[in-house]
């Protein structure tokens, strides 16, 4: 039904793996490396060129690489010198910018702006509209969601960007700010609306403007099952590598 | 002017009402019936397969219906399955995913995410940059303005997701969250800002994070005629079913 | 690399300067007229017709203008009737509705959504995600961040609506809405996440939600150089008309 091959522009030295899918009116730059098994839907550039581009001409398309196992929804944009690991997959109309990489299994949810030059772990999930700033650090297991806000620059406008640092499983709740600088530790929860001016220490749940220390995230009970709902791997499996066997078990098979 | 009729993708079983226009560089999916008098604009998907299409060899599309007069501004994208009433419209970049449920007369504004399994009434509109959740359930003359999202998650993440539901004739001001399961009344006002984490009864207006109730929305003073603004009924039609006849005479005459 | 002139589409009375580019997929209705040394991308609407044109026969399409040496980047939607000045830009998936009017070298970031009838003066710049509401008035050096949205409307809904007004050289922190009808002066900073409401005199620093003043500009430290930070003019010069040779001895210059 999809992929009539209507409309494409392929670059010069792209190199597309086994089973590549490529949509309608997709236009893939130059030095793009798209590996096995990967779908890219209609409406997409990926290997888009910096600013550069533009002014020099010998501008030279740096390589960008999508990991085996892909799914770019409709209408993304991914810049020239990204790097995916394996089975990333974005929503629509997702952007995402130079030396932005990415470790496997990442999901980048519809209309969020990777602003480049940020790094992610495995297993992160952006939904919808979140805004990450240049010089992000992010990693592994870590959901964002909309209309999160990255910040880097402690007074605008300026030239001394830091982006936050977000440490593994933490989950930080639709709307909030992160301050530059900003450091999150692992297993944290940010609530909605809050917006995040200090550190906060492993385990910490901060709430409010300028948010504080409301919880220990262990503390919060759940919903869904008797006991309590942080840490959430042994709560929650969907898409995770600890599928039925429980994330106690997995983690313990990795050592 | 417009619909050259260049580079159109329909897909099988289409149905075109009388009428219909269908923009340059548009994809239509199989089993899409689009009525009368209905123009969809360039760079538009409608019936987007869902995501078994990618994995599933038997996938068959679901029927995606829109109505008659309708207008679906450029890049917007719906989904399979989706159904909406008459005179719907949309600005540009929509995305609205499946099994949602629009009644007639529905306005979604530019970039808004309707994430899907989600039902509108009559006369809703969106402005732009809306987030609204799967299982949310929106009343009839409901306004929504930008960077508003709803909420479905209690404790992210999980999976006893729990949209809100909105009463008839209910106004949220921009950059509010209503939090999961929440129940706002009818004729309700949201305040800019606010987060609604608990249930707001009838004529109610909150403001604040967490929101609380502010006001009784029938004490707030029209800026625009003497007297009360609110029902706002009284005091907005344009584009509204009773016209210049007005709210009451048209609520009589309906019974 | 770029620009293999497949499938666009020129309206009547379009004029295109000397190295005028244009992008693949590209659209651009009647009317257009694009300065000398402009690069349209991929994928844009240039001159979309305002919604008369869908009801009204004898429509005619008003003039459209892009200035000289302005770069308008993939999937931007510019109506007709707008009006930019010289080395304007925007990112991706830009929205500029009709009756906008831009001023020299302002750039307007990727997704942000200007509603129409705004005016803007020279050297802003719109970060990502940025919402601008009909009848703004923004000044000469204003620099505006994520997810901050201009209001107009004091009761939605009305028809009363009055847009906010911004002075010179001030900045807007990410995720702030600006009421309708408040007037902010130059040289102001509104904190991150704030509320305004009330009008902000000249060199004041206004936070929280609702936002109070809580400090003089010139008060806040640089973590950049020794010293205070704002006027940033001082401390600032990327892409601005002082560049080397600094604000004073510029302005000195221009008398």
């Amino acid at each position: 039904m999809k992929f009539k091959g209507k409309n494409i522009s392929l670059g010069k030295n792209v190199k597309l793996g086994k089973n590549v899918r490529i949509g309608d009116n997709t236009v893939i730059y130059d030095n793009v490396d798209i590996a096995d098994n990967t779908t890219v839907c209609n409406n997409c550039i990926i290997g888009e060129p910096t600013k550069d581009y533009y002014t020099n001409k010998n501008y030279k398309n740096p390589k960008t690489k999508i990991g085996v196992n892909s799914l770019i929804r409709s209408h993304t944009i991914i810049y020239a010198s990204v790097k995916t690991g394996t089975n990333f997959s974005t929503g629509h109309r997702v952007t995402i910018r130079e030396k932005s990489k990415f470790g496997d299994y990442c999901m980048i949810g519809t209309m969020s702006d990777i602003q480049g030059y940020v790094k992610f772990g495995d297993y992160c999930r952006l939904h919808s509209s979140v805004h990450i700033c240049q010089y992000s650090e992010i990693g592994n297991f870590v959901f964002i969601y909309p209309f999160v806000v990255f910040t880097n620059d402690p007074h605008p406008p300026s030239t001394v960007w830091k982006g936050p640092k977000i440490g593994n499983f933490t989950q930080i709740a639709v709307s909030s700010i992160i301050n530059s600088e900003v450091k999150i530790g692992s297993n944290c929860l940010v609530a909605a609306n809050s917006f995040i001016k200090s550190d906060m220490p492993d385990f910490s749940v901060f709430g409010g403007s300028p948010a504080e220390k409301i919880s220990d995230i262990r503390k919060i009970k759940s919903k869904q099952v008797s006991g309590m709902h942080y840490p959430w791997m042994k709560n929650f499996s969907k898409g995770m590598p600890w599928g039925k066997i429980g994330f106690e078990k997995w983690q313990q098979k990795k050592g």
